[in-house]
């Protein structure tokens, strides 16, 4: 098991597009409201020496801070310089610090201190119909901290400072009171309250020019970036002290799509979201503990615990409920990019979201059916002519908070053939995957009688992509956007090369195309439409045909079936990605080796077994390489593809075990690991999808002992 | 007269804390929302070569944008790179630019291009009783833009672009949209829209992967931090392109105190702004010419006129009309420091504000009074005897949007004798003469009588801090506030040495101690209150006749009336400073070289003939030295000074022009003129307050010729 203790992860509330991201040393973490990185805020978490009055010992997330901020008042500031200069602050040695990385509690240990962040909120109940109050304990944009001092040899009592120094471009630090609480933070947006008796807030250029005075009117002054909360804990004795850390954003917070948070309906400030999680402290702590709780329960291993807790916290962090016109809005931000709800994510969000939140889910196939599908005509390679297409859906629904316009992405060019080009079959099948495992999973009849239509649409509009002439018809796409204006579809896997990047005729999407055939027919049949039923069905039978016959000599799939070119010469483990669909989808008969698909899973299976070997799609440390002709490989669908190996072709555990270890070492690399989680990984280095919500993924694993 | 055309200039809005701040080279400026710094974007105005398709010319406010943007989703990208490639960007050399700088114009002319920057918006009426069109249109939080191309001697159509790339963490590039205008901006916070006939919105990495696309439908994308606006213009013609520039931010923008802007009763976006000013455009344009012919009518050189035109875009950037309640909340910030209405610059802005706007003056008091006002005691040195003391002012409102808790600045800690001690008997001097000014100038004798109680307070106040011992009172003060808990007050210099940054016994202080109390005496003699009226005349005369005692054989006065302290060695410019008041307060007559003050005036000059000199208060430049113990000089108060020596001590104005000429060339040094207008400048290098609002003291010398 790979060291967890230098990593930067997101802790974060729930729907608030916020993390309190913290682990890496140095300057690495902070309170990201909306930023989509780590906002390299130095934070303060100090308890003062048993031995010596001013000497702190510090968690290893600050650094010195500039003493430029009081030079650019005056250059004179002897007084100020004595005052912090009677303060000293020591960083934890490596070795001194212990760390417990869990999905909903992450807690560090040195010394006499112990720090610990609860983030428990990892489901949330319909907020379209749920009640209000469990709609705001799910979604209070707040996370949870407690700082326990161990100070029971100890005859002083010792100061314990827990703040930051903020990097917000607009607002000031700010000193926070309610009667109770005494709290700091940024502007209305970051606050950090407690309860703590005694406790007092303080702002300065710098931590010793807070700790070092000994004037206690000075803890009014409000110039300077760093913010901390003081308290003291008695000798003899351990003393736990609590803290709420909130978020929040006020207003519309969007364009093209005018929305606001849905939070702010019961919260108006970072403060009275931090005030509202206090109250529940202990309510979150216990939540937390289950968590933790049934993660231990679980058979995964240690490596594959770190990586699904590790990955669940950057989805959490990317996730932002807003209502619009008072409804419901879901968007998850695509990590780095920022992109809103990514299509090609959410249908990997898909198990996660069904797990925890299923209503999710609905709220994002209904906004793309009403305000993010397109009619596009098609066109084959090298012919201009164009043919009949059919109903579509963007790559995204917009960046950044700013939504695209009604039909188009923010994403997708025309006339390319590689990264930013049209994804439009790829989105198509995910509408079609995403609508029908929601239906299976919640049995959402009412939702399904109303999607009728686009469903039957988005059937004509496959079989339309797979070839304009029907005689050539074979399950697989052919036809790409007219949007392309001559360039070509891609698919999720933009920066791949063909072998994945390529939509057209690839053996990745024909396993999409296949699986949603079988989801439509699926879904067609509850709808009583069997004639469009029979149709969807013998599209999955003959693009099953198509891949069967495809096996080459040595028992592997070519990743794009067009002979002659670089795709099809290379091997990608994404062929068998397209099986989870059916098991979700209630299609488990196709799956099953000896069923009606049996001939096309079991080529799966033998592909598999081919090119999970080293130069081909495994690297060097047994960490899986989705494609034979790139270093480029993305452990969200790496999560994906062993879920698929294991449970559906009956790959042994002890088989992924190696590349489990090799995939959580990748993250810990130091030239990683400031990225809390991220997915574009080539040859162990984090080149892309950083800080990414994408692994999430890995909550299918815990189906494979339950499903 | 220096060359003005690569200094950062202020192009604001008035109240919206906003400036489309332009000018100095490279990627120096852009839409500063409420940040009191240059934003540092790249601006992009650029006109498309006659002779070349694909070729474009650019003013100096842009420079290459990183390729790392779209490195960040792939490193493969021949297609985009080609599209890139297609476009050049050449920036006209220095020698092809002409500029004319003026205070609510600013051209800029190279080649064919002419861009013009409009920022009519100077003055305003009350808002708490003009109505709401006249308010709609004094607070459009917009700036207004002409770009004229001179086509008339070519045959092809050429296109135009404007735009930039933002630096905002958390909002994407938008593109914008009514049924009539085409915009691009930054989330609801920036908006550039137009109406040119055919222009259109792009979105991309870099400009090159705008202007370099042929294919119309990828004119939607929108990933990349650069937006443009491009439009063509007509062969054999000259063509005139208008946009508007707005600025909003929305709901709740402050804590401490809740405000919103008052704008937002108009508009909820960016757009609506831009959209309101665009309709308005012929009327802006009108009020920017007469305001660029009064200033060209006025008698100032052209020095004069450069330094009040820029000091006053920098105090229009600074300005921020908020509503509390649905009542008008008036802040100045202070420049890069970002502190709220701090009080001793308020009495500098006093004389634009009162031209200008006076309700903002009056506004200022009203909440310094209520809110920001306390009563402390009083301290003599070396003596922790306290004795009584009286009302006072803090020095400022907050920081950065953060109001301070009531009765508290930001800025003044206990303990200290130098920066951020307190500054207590300064501000209760501040509110008297710019309520005695304000009275004077308005005849608002409601607002007097309201304030009768209050104005009798800072009466007793001031005498007490005088000295505690009547017998031992002199005018001038010698108790510091209780609130320095042993150290010492510190006036508005408070970068400088206590020549003039020392509070107590101060010859600069003195002077506003004396203006103070003659104008209590007026204000009090307003209201029946004689006896008290006595008391300030007495005070008056006392403190005149202490300075006048205090002069030196040479003929001048000390900095500081302590025998033996470096401060009695030094000498000030600002000695003289008091003598503005007066003016201003209804009391000419104090200001009489043989009227009842006369010793004093006459003191004063024969001080200012004998300090301004080199190695004394003049720098080799001839720039005036405030100090002839610091090399730091303020131009905001020399902007002052020069007033009182030309306007009250009679100097003539040949004697200030070389320093006029050394004064203009400090601002657009290299080094300086990024900064906009500076007001700390240490022998010629602004080394503090920059970006600052300060130096609207210019606005003194249109009085000049005229009062």
């Amino acid at each position: 098991m790979p060291d967890l203790r230098f990593i930067n992860a997101h802790h974060s509330p729930l729907g608030a597009f916020a993390s309190f991201t913290l682990g890496y040393p140095g300057a690495s973490g902070g309170f990201d409201l909306e930023r989509g990185q780590p906002p390299k805020e130095p934070v303060f978490v100090m308890l003062e020496s048993a031995n010596a009055a001013g000497s702190f010992d510090a968690l290893p997330f600050c650094d010195a801070m500039s003493q430029d901020e009081a030079a650019r008042f005056s250059t004179a500031h002897d007084d100020l310089n004595r005052i912090g200069a009677s303060v000293s602050i020591n960083v934890f040695p490596d070795e001194a610090i212990r760390r417990e990385f869990g999905i909903a509690r992450d807690s560090w240990r040195a010394g006499d201190l112990r720090f610990t962040v609860l983030t428990p909120a990892l489901s949330a109940p319909d907020p379209d119909v749920a009640d209000e109050a469990a709609l705001k304990a799910a979604f209070v944009p707040a996370v949870y901290v407690e700082i326990e001092v161990d100070n029971s040899n100890h005859e002083r009592a010792r100061r314990v400072a827990f703040g930051y120094a903020g990097s917000d471009p607009y607002r000031a630090m700010c000193h926070m009171k309610t009667p109770e609480l005494v709290g700091v933070g940024q502007g209305r947006e970051v606050a950090i309250l407690t309860d703590a008796p005694g406790a007092w807030s303080g702002i300065g250029f710098h931590p010793g020019l807070i700790l070092g005075d000994a004037l206690v009117e000075n803890r009014g002054w409000a110039l300077g970036q760093c913010g901390l909360l003081v308290a003291e804990v008695a000798p003899r004795a351990v003393t736990r002290l609590r803290y709420a850390i909130g978020f929040h954003r006020a207003g519309i917070v969007t364009s093209g799509i005018d929305a606001s948070y849905l939070y702010t309906r019961w919260f108006d400030s970072a403060v009275s979201a931090a005030r509202f999680a206090l109250d529940r402290f202990d309510e979150a702590a216990a939540d937390a503990a289950d968590a933790e709780a049934n993660l231990r329960a679980s058979a995964l291993s240690e490596e594959q615990r770190f990586m699904l807790a590790h990955a669940t916290r950057a989805y959490l962090g990317s996730t932002q409920l807003l209502q619009r016109d008072g409804r419901p809005l879901w968007v998850v931000n695509e990590g780095e990019y920022r992109m809103i709800n990514t299509f090609d994510l959410t249908v990997d969000h898909l198990f996660h979201e069904l797990a925890h939140h299923p209503w999710a889910v609905r709220n994002v196939l209904d906004l793309y059916r009403d305000h993010y599908s397109y009619r596009d005509r098609t066109r084959l390679p090298g012919d201009s002519t164009e043919y009949d297409g059919g109903i579509a859906f963007t790559h995204d629904m917009g960046v950044a908070n700013v939504f695209s316009a009604r039909g188009h992405s923010c994403y997708e060019r025309s006339g390319l053939s590689g990264c930013f080009s049209q994804m439009t079959h790829e989105q198509l099948t995910n509408w079609v995957l995403c609508a029908g495992a929601y239906v299976e999973q919640t049995d959402d009849e009412v939702w399904l009688r109303d999607n009728a239509g686009t469903l039957f649409d988005c059937l004509q509009s496959m079989i339309l992509r797979d070839h304009p002439d029907a005689e050539q018809r074979d399950g697989v796409m052919h036809a790409d956007s007219s949007r392309c204006s001559g360039g070509a579809e891609i698919t999720t896997y933009d920066s791949l090369d063909t072998s994945l990047g390529q939509a057209r005729a690839n053996t990745y999407l024909a396993g999409k195309c296949w699986a949603s055939y079988l989801a439509l027919e699926r879904l067609l049949t509850r709808l009583g439409r069997s004639d469009a039923a029979a149709q969807a069905a013998l599209q999955a039978r003959r693009c099953a045909e198509t891949l069967v016959a495809a096996v080459q000599p040595d028992g592997t799939l070519p990743a794009v079936l067009e002979p002659g070119t670089p795709g099809f010469a290379s091997r990608i483990i994404p062929a068998i990605e397209g099986l989870v669909y059916p098991w979700f989808c209630g299609r488990r008969d196709a799956c099953n080796p000896d069923g009606p698909y049996g001939a096309y899973v079991k080529a799966l299976r033998t592909h598999l077994d081919a090119v999970l070997k080293e130069g081909v799609c495994l690297f060097a440390d047994g960490g899986w390489k989705l494609s034979a002709s790139s270093d480029n490989s993305w452990l969200s669908k790496i999560y994906l593809a062993q879920f698929v190996a294991r449970k559906i072709l009956g790959m042994p555990a002890s088989r992924t075990a190696r590349s489990d270890r090799a995939h959580a070492a990748w993250l810990v690399d130091p030239r990683n690991a400031f990225w809390s989680w991220s997915d574009q990984i080539e040859a162990g280095y984090a080149i892309g999808s950083k800080y990414y919500p994408r692994g999430v993924t890995a909550s299918l694993w815990l189906k494979e002992a339950t499903d």
